[in-house]
Formats: C-alpha cells, sequence, structure tokens
C-alpha cells in the first residue's frame, strides 16, 4: 500500500457514521513519546536524527502494530505527498514542511498514523469515526504497549512521561474531536460556545489544528493540560461530559433556526445545493462553506442530493493536494477551481 | 386606464428592443416649463399651488397629449401607489416624497409623464426603449407644443425658458439614457467611465437619478449644461458621439471577458441563474445584481433561460411597491424576499 492508493476515498474515520456523527466528526488521541537517553530531537545533530529514524522506522514496521501498515520517508516525499498527508491529518502541518530527517508510518485504513522525529521522537495517533474517545483511547494505548516492548521511553516517576514542549509532559495524551457546528455559527453563538471551552480548559482551534482558521464551521476542541490524571479520567470526563455539552449546544441552535429560521435555513441550503450544482468554477474555501451548510441541510432532512459520508469525502478529495494527485499533475488555481467544480458537479448527479 | 393596470407588465420603454439594447435601456427627454407671471412653486403659498395644480391638470387632460392619458393625484395618492410612479421611472423620488398639491400625467403605454407642481410648475417626460433621442426629442417637442397652446411660459429673450433650478435655464432640457455596463463594471473600468464623463461634461448617477447607487450595474449617464445650444445640437451630439463612446467601451470591455476570462464569465452566469431558481427567498438589491449577470449572459449567448424583455420586465416587477400592489396587501421585508423568489422562480419556469 501507498500514499497513491488513498486518493480516491475518504479514510475511515471520515466515513460519517460513527457516534453522535450528526455533530461530532471523528476523535482523536495522540500521544507523545520520547526515546530514554536522547537528546529531545531539536537537540540532535543532524546525523543523529538521521539514525533515530532509520531505527524507529524499522522496529515500527516490524512491529506488526496494524494491518497493511506502510510509511512515508516524509522528507524525501515531493510538496504533494506531503501535503496529502496534511491534507487528510495524517501528519501535523509543521511535521509536512519541517526539513530534517523525518517520517510516518499509516494503517491502511488511516486510523492509526505514526509521526516520526515530529516535535517529540515518537507522536501517535488514533482517528476514529465519530465521537469514540475511550475506543481511540484503547487502540492508543494498545500501541503504546507494543512500542513501549521495543523502545524505552523517557519516563520521570514524578512528572510522568517527558516531552519537548512541558505542556505535554505527564500523559503525552491529548485527546481531540473535531465537530461540525454549523447551527451555532449560523445563530451567531460561537463566542459562547468559545467561552464555554475556556470554562472547561479545552482549547478550540480550526480544521488544521493550532494557528488554522475555523472553515466549513469545523472545530476541534482538545484537552489543554496532561499532567495529573490518567489517560482513562482524562478520555471519560471529556467523552462524557465535556463535549456532550458541545453536542447539546450544537442540536439545540439547529433546532431553534428549524423552529424560528425555517424558511432562511431552506433558502441557504437551496442555494448552496444549486451553487454547488451549477459552479464552473470554486475555491477550496467556498467548496468548505457550501458543503458546511448542505451536511447540515442532510442532517435536518432538508435536502437528500448527497449522504453524508459522500458529502464528507468531498470535503477531502476537493482539497488542493487531493485534487493534483487524483488528475497526477500539477495544476493552477483557476485549473484546480474549474476541476473541484467538475468533481463536485459529477458527484453530485451520480447522487 | 389606472395605475393599478400598470403592475402586470413593463412599460414600452422596457420591452428591451430598441437600437443597442444590448447596452442601452431607454432614452429619456425631460422639459421644464414654469408658467408666466406666476412666482415658482416654492414661492406659492400652499393655496396657490392648489389652484395651479387644479389649473395644469385641467388643460393637460383636455389637450389629448397622448393615447389614453391618465391623471394621478399624487398628494392624494397611497405610499404604495407613489413608491410605484418611483419604480416605474414615472416621477421623481422628490415629487412622490413631497407634500406639497401635485400630480403627474401619463400616457396608456407610459412613454409620456408630465409631473405637476414638481421643482417647475411642469416637468414633460419622454422615455423610449434603447437608444432613441432624436426620436424622444420629437416627442418632447410635440408636447411642449401643445403645452405652449395652453400656457404662457415664462421665457426670457437672452436667457431661454427660466426654471426653479439656474443649472436648467436655457431649454429646460435634460437628455438621459440608462446603460447597462456589466461589463465595465467586472472589468474594473468603470472608474474610466466616469472619468470620461466628466471629461464630456456629463453626470453619471445610479438608477433612480441623483443620489442614489447604481444597482444592478446600470446607469443614468445625463447633460449638465442646458444654455446656450438647441434643444436639437443637444441630442444630436448626446446621441450621435457621446453615448456611442460608452456604447463602445461596453463592448470592448465584454468581448474583452468572452476572449480573456470566458470561464470566469460562464461560472458567474451559471450561478446567477441557479441562485435565481434556487433562492427561496431574496432580497430586491441581490435580485437586481444577479439579473443584471443574466442580462449580460444572454446578451453573450452564455445563457438562454429567458428573453431580454422578460428580464428587464422581473427588474421592475420585483420591487417592492410592484409585489404588494401584485398580491394586494402589504408585505414585511421577508415576506416580499419570499414573495419576489416564487415570482423570480415561476417565470424562469415559464422560461
Amino acid at each position: 500500500m501507498t500514499l497513491a492508493d488513498l486518493t480516491q476515498h475518504a479514510g475511515e474515520w471520515l466515513r460519517g457514521a460513527g457516534p453522535m456523527h450528526d455533530v461530532v466528526i471523528s476523535s482523536r488521541v495522540r500521544l507523545a513519546r520520547n526515546l530514554a537517553g536522547t537528546p529531545f530531537l531539536s537537540r540532535c545533530p543532524r546525523e543523529q536524527q538521521a539514525e533515530l529514524e532509520q531505527k524507529m522506522r524499522q522496529e515500527i514496521l516490524s512491529a506488526e502494530l496494524a494491518k497493511g501498515i506502510f510509511y512515508v520517508d516524509v522528507a524525501a516525499a515531493g510538496d504533494l505527498d506531503r501535503e496529502l498527508l496534511v491534507e487528510r491529518h495524517l501528519v501535523s502541518r509543521q511535521h509536512a514542511e519541517a526539513s530534517h530527517p523525518r517520517g510516518v508510518a499509516v494503517s491502511g485504513d488511516e486510523t492509526i498514523s505514526i509521526m516520526v522525529n515530529e516535535e517529540d521522537h515518537l507522536r501517535m495517533q488514533v482517528l476514529r469515526s465519530g465521537l469514540q474517545l475511550p475506543e481511540a483511547v484503547a487502540d492508543a494505548n494498545r500501541i503504546d504497549d507494543a512500542m513501549e516492548r521495543c523502545f524505552d521511553f523517557a519516563f520521570h516517576s514524578r512528572y510522568g512521561y517527558l516531552t519537548a514542549c512541558p505542556t505535554n509532559v505527564g500523559t503525552g495524551l491529548r485527546l481531540s474531536v473535531m465537530l461540525h457546528l454549523p447551527g451555532l455559527k449560523l445563530a451567531g453563538e460561537m463566542d459562547k460556545a468559545f467561552r464555554a471551552a475556556g470554562d472547561m480548559r479545552l482549547a478550540i482551534r480550526g480544521l488544521y489544528g493550532e494557528g488554522t482558521e475555523a472553515s466549513g464551521d469545523f472545530f476541534q476542541i482538545s484537552n489543554q493540560t496532561t499532567l495529573g490524571r490518567s489517560e482513562n479520567q482524562y478520555a471519560e470526563e471529556f467523552s462524557e461530559r465535556l463535549i456532550p455539552a458541545f453536542i447539546e449546544y450544537e442540536r439545540r441552535a439547529r433546532k431553534h433556526l428549524m423552529d424560528e429560521q425555517n424558511a432562511l435555513l431552506e433558502d441557504k441550503v437551496s442555494r448552496a445545493v444549486a451553487t454547488l450544482r451549477s459552479a464552473k468554477m470554486i475555491s477550496s474555501e467556498e467548496t468548505m462553506s457550501l458543503l458546511s451548510v448542505m451536511r447540515l441541510g442532510t442532517n435536518l432532512g432538508l435536502t437528500d442530493d448527497m449522504d453524508l459520508s459522500a458529502i464528507n469525502e468531498l470535503f477531502l478529495l476537493t482539497q488542493p493536494a487531493h485534487l493534483q494527485k487524483i488528475h497526477r499533475r500539477d495544476m493552477t488555481p483557476q485549473e484546480r477551481a474549474q476541476c473541484r467544480a467538475d468533481m463536485i458537479r459529477r458527484r453530485l448527479d451520480a447522487g
């Protein structure tokens, strides 16, 4: 299996069928680990970084962690391939854009990715569709255990796992969910959601993590503290108390819109579908925002032009690197805009 | 014939079939006249204004100026009727909103309107479809002659016709054409057009005259000076030299867009038609701007969803007073937005 095989469809985690999938796109767990007796990556000379990458790559590939796992040498990969990994949420933008020796191991269904030589020596990520945090934590622990058999991780009896950035010290765990919040956005209540997140000591970010804008009304919510409690305690509170509060806000906002502003909503959905069907050129940003309205309309029964998984897939496949990989060539922004419009029209016609 | 008969279709001048109708919507000639030995309107006490209105109304109606001429007592008319007259360009906004005794005589085909007690005692207007200024001037002269047989107009042997505002002294003539300039607008060249107008001592204004914004890419171009030359000299220069320059600019801009930005143009037209077909609510302003794109697309052969006269008619019938007159009731802005979207969809479906 290689990267090229990934471009025709979305990963398992984006199939739009997990629990609470009307609001929760996906759940993500990330563990940061570093090798004991080895300097943090930023302190390693380039030669040692290369040795580390070689060693970890071999161990990961021989550990039989998951079905169809394959490894991408990110430093050697082309620009488009690196961008593709970012668009599919398999590596961070920082990892894609760095210049030192580094890589990523990806499972065939894309639910697991292990970044080698990111900020930490190892960053293991599990992605699941819908709200499935305890399940994702269990997956991550399984991988962590397998990795512990290969490596001696830097661990302090009082502080826990040691990480390059002090904010990750302790469990090295970050939990996050990607939420689709078009109702709160339309109702002008995102401020309320941001305040609530602050009160719960959670971070809200855009679609591609830190420092990115929220496009298509997608928001990533993640925990901010990793010190002082167990993985399971976190996952439980996050998934049973904190995230359901946001789901509830969003559902209430949607219900209110349906009850009080039905005409406005129908107008918005009808226009979004018509524009997606009729555009001859369309930007990535406009696509996101129209698909977001269409996804809301589908959830509320206002349109059945496409099912949720097909909409989720279009979010991914219409992005720049995907378009170019699918067409096997570099394209100017205008060519992409035309290709994107064609792809959307064809998929909408196919139903 | 009464006002209510006008609401189902556009006036003859808007039928979209006159010369140069790809760019020129209509030609308009206005003559300002005042009665000799009578103070200008702003200097008349209310009682005298009422007497004047009565007297002029009778003379106009008995003069047999045009077929099916009817008179609207603007002071006694309801808000909607007054707004309807403005939307149809039969009276100025100032005339509609004043509070003194006043009226307007309108010919059955709406090519002639004579405002009584506007800024001047009489303002006679002729409207024609496309670029037909000499014809419109001839019509206006015919009306002027007929009026001269009824009234003694204030005339100075050196200055010409005396008017309430000194800018109209002389011929009392204003020539104007309404141009549709979406090509120049899209090409970002309206500045050039405004500068050219300034150089030619012409004024450019929005759809409803002085102080209004240009909506739907419609611009009124009119002469600024009325002193020192004959009506015919003006009309000739205006219609044979000045206006053709703007038509030429616009046609060149359209050709350039077709040659160089075809994809962009097709996209814009396709989206505009789709939005007009799919909207469940639409504002008057958005309607104007989408119909403008559709009108351009129709002229360039990019869409044949509707013919020009039907598009021209929609510009008029979708305006607030028209919508409410057609539905015979007052409506909130949201009700209008829904009615407007319904009307557009029905007319588009009818073809």
